[in-house]
């Protein structure tokens, strides 16, 4: 039988890292999220903090299909030359893989429910939040300045958002992507909880 | 105290009208789907078959935008000329607010996440499924012919889509506008009724 599966795409700020490791602990599951990053450096060499920022990161398409155009104008075998960030990709795929065949688990990020979208016990989860909320979050708990908060949140999403397009070829904040999507600031973070851990019960048969 | 209201939109073949109906009957709420359309034909003095049809017709935006260009040009006052699918939506409009006023209510349809959002005590809720369950229960419950479903139930999705994005200039679609989005295939009605009522009885204080 296969291992249960919860995956979590988030905006930056709705307290999504808290609402995982919650939900995890509720279920019994492992909780993943940046343990990934520290496998996939081991597994692909590449520091874990170029892994990190990846993510956050607008890749650029237009430079990356220049690029590619040029390797096949010169013959050149595209296995052999993936760029550093799919090279990053590629790494937290395969970790993300070998962690849902080993437990049953929360992972937060990192395109999951893409990457394991023929996981057989999936539940797909996308948490957002009000944007005031989210920038009082980031004010208060992760300390950000409150003159320049909402254009780095803007910026990290925007960067998630290309991110995700850029892999999936799908839009990240697609309803259709996900089981679930909650604003976590209608009735807070031990509420999404709840509701998530209720819903993963029955989908599971825990 | 502001009355405690749910909306419900919707894809079409989602089994949202029975997710409506039960999750009313869980929390003691009234029920209201198809009875605005019969209480905006008596405010408007519209047909109710007209009324119901409007929801599910592209707009034709285009048209819409000439002839009020063509208005203004021969400076008729607009609020005597309003075109009747406007004025359908106008009179349904009205009449959720007055339900709101009203009573503690499940309202499905009609944009009323849009025309509510002011609504003090207010959870809005979107229902999609996968597409062969959607599929599967329009021919069985709702006795489409299999040849032409897939193409009814995307032309009504579309018609859906467009009246919302014409008269609220935002997306149907767009996690933002709603507090919950739920894949009602990922554990069936039941499990939808159930996590739509705990979340809404611990939102609304019940």
């Amino acid at each position: 039988m296969a291992n249960k599966v919860i995956t979590i795409s988030r905006e930056f700020g709705t307290g999504a890292r808290t609402i995982g490791q919650k939900l995890a602990e509720e279920l019994g599951f492992v909780y993943y999220d940046r343990a990934i990053i520290q496998l996939a450096a081991e597994k692909s060499g590449l520091s874990p903090d170029f892994i990190e920022k990846n993510e956050e990161k607008a890749s650029n398409n237009f430079l990356f299909n220049i690029a590619t155009s040029a390797y096949i104008a010169s013959g050149i075998n595209l296995q052999y030359t993936v760029p550093v960030n799919d090279k990053a990709f590629i790494a937290q795929s395969d970790v993300i893989r070998e962690i849902a065949a080993k437990d049953n688990c929360v992972i937060v990020g990192r395109c999951a429910n893409y990457v394991l979208s023929d996981h057989p016990d999936l539940l797909r989860v996308f948490v957002r939040a009000n944007k005031d909320e989210r920038i009082e979050r980031c004010i208060n708990e992760y300390g950000y300045d409150p003159k320049t908060v909402e254009a780095e949140l803007n910026k990290i999403d925007k960067g998630r958002s290309s991110y995700y397009k850029y892999y999936t070829g799908s839009s990240w904040k697609d309803m259709d992507n996900y089981d679930i999507c909650i604003n976590s600031s209608k009735g807070g973070i031990d509420l999404s909880v709840k509701t998530l851990a209720d819903l993963a019960k029955e989908v599971f048969g825990l």
